[in-house]
């Protein structure tokens, strides 16, 4: 199949590979769902949502109140990825995971609470192994409904006040870097602001001494990042398009490969977050995101707006006429 | 206007800044239309077509044939520009600029054929200065009647086997760079191809000294490339957002800018090609396109798969919430 794919890619009207990563993403796709005329079906943006303990020690900008304000804005219609979703007809759905904080019952809101938020690490670990592995449950449960509804392109965002935080640590355990080359700005620190930030996790990561990935999982992540691995998981096992926005994404992304290595051949890095340490998670991956927007947002903007580009690159694959139906002269 | 564009941008529901170049987007698309709530209308795309005479000294790793064989593909809907239109809604429009071949008659073809193709640098200048001038002329009237129709925005295309090097030449004239700096290998040369190429076009460079901006792109340039020249000033005349492409249109906004320095206000650059020469040449511009996919391919087919991004840009300025219309808590 892949000689196949790179036949059909190479024999379309244009210079050989002229077109970069379009083609490299149109062979990835056609090799994940074996075919010559991939598509995209139904892609669902699931948001994950949860509060973390930690954002009690002041490793945020903003308040832990906003994760739920957030929340409320999403399915209002108001937030960055709700209106990325409505322009790029991505279905949205909103998963509370662990938000503190009780919603209206009448909202478009997937209520999942494993608990209502993670615990503060700087106290105790974030999580307990069987909370840790019930968001992980639940988050594949999420994702083998949409496969079942014919959905066959997951995207993955998140809301969570301190989740920069969590994800920094998983980098820092995962990858042996030193926690300072793993934390940034998050919502807009300064560098004093970041270097507090990274005191607080240096002291916690030395506090805990977690062995397996579950148990490093279950000790410095959160509700959200545990229920989006299990949720990555599951979109591997349906074989679907995984597309992963910015440094919270790829944190679960490193999280995931930890259980199962193959499962990159199903992600589409979709953006370079300007969260400082994403730039050194994505080359220890050896990956290429397709955008660099100098984003920072999070939600899974980054997916979502890079969704058209995905597009294009199944587009030309599907319709480009190839140099024999054009009757265009190839290269002398 | 440009305070309360700021002010609008920065209490949207979302960290300052953080979302990066589609601020930087909404913020010139709201000047350029005055508005707090700018939009697109009609985008379209104008693809420009012409032969250039040098491409029989074998400058371009394709026959010349290919130039009218594409436009075929292109207005036959096989062309990547025209899945990259069909795909994100946008119109597109094929002018022959002077293509060295009789198009039947009843093609979606807009005919304005100053010549059959520019002549042959190595022999003489590409164009006279009426020639020259008529193109631009033409392609004044091209966008201007775009604009009457209620478009705002023109992604600029072309197609033209040789045209790299024409606009290898202009780059190197109006820059002031040796031309091996500025010639790159156009649909596919490999590096000893690069070299022959850069020498021919050395000696095209030192057989002539022509003086004004028109001059200089009547000896260096094409037809199709004096067409977008002309269209770009109307563009910027009646206002319109200008989608700039990849070399080929960059050496035309380049050329432009010697008759209009103030148009780049007015330009959204879309994709650094990978073209050798690009880069300089956009760093030369001080500007910074949206995506890097490492195409190579022209036709506007940066512009045309860029347009959804431009499109989340004003997206977010429209439809966004502030902190305080969706009661979200601002740093503390």
């Amino acid at each position: 199949m892949k000689d196949q794919l790179k036949h059909k890619i190479d024999f379309k009207t244009k210079p050989l590979g002229s077109l970069g990563q379009l083609e490299d993403i149109a062979l990835q796709i056609g090799l994940i769902q074996q075919t010559l005329t991939p598509e995209i079906t139904k892609p669902t943006m699931l948001v994950f949502a949860a509060d973390h303990g930690l954002a009690d020690e002041g490793i945020s900008l903003f308040p832990k109140d906003v994760t739920w304000q957030m929340v409320m804005n999403l399915v209002s219609g108001g937030a960055a990825i709700s209106v990325f979703c409505r322009q790029n007809n991505m279905e949205m759905k909103v998963i509370d995971a662990g938000v503190d904080y009780d919603f209206p019952v009448d909202l478009p809101i997937l209520s999942c609470k494993i608990t209502r938020g993670s615990r503060n690490m700087r106290k105790e670990p974030a999580m307990t192994l069987e909370e840790c592995q019930l968001a992980m449950q639940k988050g594949a449960e999420f994702v083998k409904a949409e496969a079942q509804a014919g959905c066959n392109t997951i995207g993955f965002g998140e809301v969570g006040i301190g989740n920069t935080s969590a994800s920094a640590l998983l980098m820092h355990r995962f990858m042996n870097l030193p926690i300072e080359e793993c934390t940034g700005a998050g919502t807009g620190f300064d560098k004093e602001g970041v270097i507090r930030k990274a005191a607080i996790l240096r002291e916690v990561s030395e506090k805990y001494n977690p062995q397996t990935p579950l148990e490093i999982l279950a000790t410095f992540g959160g509700l959200e990042i545990a229920m989006m691995v299990g949720a990555f998981l599951e979109g591997y096992r349906q074989n679907m398009i995984l597309l992963v926005d910015g440094f919270i994404a790829s944190a679960a992304v490193l999280t995931a490969l930890q259980f199962e290595p193959d499962l990159k051949s199903n992600c589409v890095f979709c953006h370079t977050s300007n969260e400082q340490g994403h730039e050194k998670l994505l080359k220890y991956l050896d990956v290429e995101p397709l955008m660099n927007l100098r984003m920072r947002v999070g939600e899974g903007t980054g997916a979502a707006v890079a969704l058209p580009i995905i597009q294009s690159s199944l587009a030309f694959l599907r319709e480009m006429a190839s140099f024999e139906e054009a009757g265009v002269s190839n290269k002398e």
